[in-house]
């Protein structure tokens, strides 16, 4: 904190910002600053917050929140790593399991991902959590084990260090506590602030919107997209977002270890189509901005290959092994280890068409795949594995899903409860795309100009 | 609270005002009754008070909110007191002693007037300051006191209970700190709640607006007006309004001792007309209200009796002596006894258009008037003496006004800054009438149509 900001009242700036007046560096600053140390009481915080929810703050006040969320805390320094430093991110979704595909194969093709994971809270776990399904799998913590794994393997899974964007850890709490979470900039502000301090070059987002995601609608997934992209291009990174649909859940699996071993069976080639098809969008993403790939047709391709050939399963396996894992199980199977398996089938015959995301992630939670507090423990062998996908036709009796569950009874309940998340119909729909399109630094490409960009049909 | 109210969450409530929701009155206890025990922190109502200020409260909610922060403390119980037992409330002006001329007027006239006042935060002093600079003067402590003083001369001034609207003290130093301050539902019920608390059956609200008052235009005086007469009224009392303007300094005195000796002029029949208006129309309003005089008309009339055979003159001497009060001084003049007094003469001939109330209210705060912190010691014997009010014509040279000071400098800045309100103009201007209008429980009665209830000229 300069001098110079210790001018500033805080009620003044809050009235400000209540008056739809605009916020400058110094100001924010002297916000972030002095609600760290202590000097502006979180009563003021929460009223600028919710006088922010309202007045919003406009994209130059954005970035300049965002870099001084930044600047609160300690910045990873990944520049005495080789190669280009990229980075993947999901705003949230149910069956993701993309990261644990398109960061091997990045890394397969060139580039180097230090990828930063915590313990998540949601219905079912984050990238951390569904890894220690794996065995012996752990976080790498010391800056050596960062280094020596990053130079060898150009992949390596870290914790998240306490010490980055401690501004956002606190905003995040107020704001979870003074209802003002669904703010557009602060949603942008908090997810690119972390991104930012994570150190990468390269940040390729994933922009989820639908039952099971954060925003609702394609509309304000790509206004979201915008907002990130411009607040990290100001930063000076190379950043774009994939809007994709969270209506029904991504791929096959739902929970921990099913989703690792659905991940690594894209990886062998036998993914179902929509999450392979945005595993690679992601990742020729991720090559093309890494300038790894001279085009987005040229890096889905070295994608396509590195998965073909299995450099891609190669890298995920060593990633595991590197960090402590026992990988026997994922190649034989037997990570599907859940107590109670529990088959359902189709009650009707049909077009299976709709599955609901948010529906399907609450009875995984209620199987126990997620967490409601950092101390929760989550069960990593209870989960869904769909047989049939949304657009998929159905012959009454025919398997539809399997349920892995720890007790009878909770096999019994999210079986009842799959069966309602279910909408089948006699005549077959027209689904819209799984991708909505992609946010550039250009700007928004909607998926009918953005798929022949990839080789891709749209 | 009842057990009820425990199945609230806060965020859930703030969420719901947020989105313009409407809380019900066991919300609003749930809220103040939480937050007065700790259970909801401050940063949960500083959010609920920002999204009050945007989303507002309807009149419903304001008078359900305004209950609630009367049933947070203790309520005076003024039932063993003789008579109607009538209040008077201003919310702020400059020069503003009708208080000090009406209640006198009203105690003679028949009602019982309980008066409470504290030590004021502003730029000249409050009731109780005024009257503490006559010598010895104190506010009645202990209900034996008031029960006897009520009995014997009905009417006594009383300090401001601690127990009274303990909600609203930590929901004014909240909003005073996180910009929340000017919101109309929370206005109308701070000053409400107090009203209501202290017990009396008729208030009678003297709602000002222009430079020096609150409200920055007649418009919105009103609209706060209704608010307060419709949360007094469905409270079970008999409540008016007077809108009067504050853009210039009402009478001649600003200060604490001159405006006590203004009061004792105006009760000796030689005040100005605008302050003698003033209080003669609220006066008459408490005494139609309270059912001593059977019209509007007739109140005005038994008013300005007691005011010309001294009756009101008595009555506050009595009140100063009753509590303590030496009131020689203010029966010779030496009360007007500042260390330097300084004379301030008209620069040029012309019509005295506009004269600041903001703006002398500044230099009398600056020469020592009034007080910033609870803490802070006001010099009663500062102030300014207008001889010449707006509409007055002026020749060159000719007394303006008389600055006293408890220095030279002080006085001199003073002299300046009088100087600077000052607007002269050549030719005569019109004036708009002091009295705006008034709000009753039916509605409201613009000025052109109030003038003649009272038998007085619009």
């Amino acid at each position: 904190m300069t001098a110079l900001t210790q001018d500033y009242k805080m009620v003044d700036l809050i009235a400000k910002k209540r008056d739809g007046g605009k916020l400058s560096a110094a100001e924010l600053r002297f916000w972030l600053a002095g609600m760290l140390n202590g000097d502006i009481p979180d009563y003021q915080t929460a009223a600028m917050l919710m006088a922010i929810y309202f007045q919003g703050l406009d994209d130059e006040e954005t970035c300049l929140l965002t870099e001084e969320i930044v600047r609160s805390g300690e910045v990873l320094d990944l520049s005495r790593l080789p190669g280009c430093k990229a980075d993947k991110h999901s705003t949230g979704g149910v069956g993701d399991k993309t990261t644990l595909v398109a960061i091997p194969l990045a890394a397969a093709c060139g580039l180097t991902v230090v990828k930063m994971s915590g313990r998540s809270l949601g219905k079912t776990g984050g990238t951390a959590d569904k890894l220690e399904s794996v065995s012996g799998f752990r976080l790498a913590l010391s800056p050596e084990d960062l280094q020596r794994q990053a130079e060898e393997d150009r992949l390596v899974l870290i914790t998240q260090s306490r010490n980055l964007t401690p501004a956002d850890k606190r905003l995040y709490a107020l704001r979870d506590l003074t209802a003002t979470v669904d703010s557009l900039p602060l949603i942008a502000a908090s997810v690119m602030s972390k991104k930012l301090a994570a150190g990468a070059e390269v940040i390729v987002l994933d922009v989820k919107f639908g039952s099971g995601a954060f925003m609702a609608d394609a509309a304000s997934a790509v206004r979201l997209a915008e907002l990130m992209v411009r607040i990290g291009t100001a930063a000076g990174r190379r950043v774009s977002a994939v809007i994709s649909s969270m209506q029904a859940p991504l791929g096959r699996a739902v929970g921990n270890a099913v989703e690792v071993w659905e991940a690594a069976e894209v990886l062998r080639g036998r993914g179902a189509a929509d999450v392979t098809k945005l595993s690679l969008v992601l990742t020729a993403e991720m090559l093309y901005l890494g300038g790894v790939a001279v085009s987005r047709r040229a890096g889905l391709a070295q994608a396509a290959a590195a998965l073909n050939d299995g450099r891609g399963l190669d890298k995920l396996l060593n990633l595991l092994r590197a960090q402590g894992g026992d990988t026997a199980a994922l190649e034989t199977g037997a990570i599907l280890s859940a107590p109670v398996v529990r088959q359902v089938y189709a009650p009707q015959s049909g077009w299976l068409a709709a599955l609901d995301a948010e529906a399907v992630a609450t009875l995984v939670q209620n199987l126990g795949a997620g967490r409601l507090r950092v101390e929760d423990e989550i069960d990593h062998s209870v989960g869904v594995w769909l047989q049939k996908q949304v657009g998929d036709e159905l012959t009454s009796g025919e398997p539809l899903a399997i349920i892995y569950a720890n007790s009878e009874d909770k096999a019994e309940q999210a079986a009842a409860a799959f069966a309602a998340c279910c909408q089948i119909t006699a005549e077959r729909l027209n689904l819209p795309p799984l991708i909505h399109g992609a946010v550039t630094a250009e700007g928004f490409i909607p998926w009918a100009d953005l798929a022949p960009l990839y080789g891709l049909k749209a």
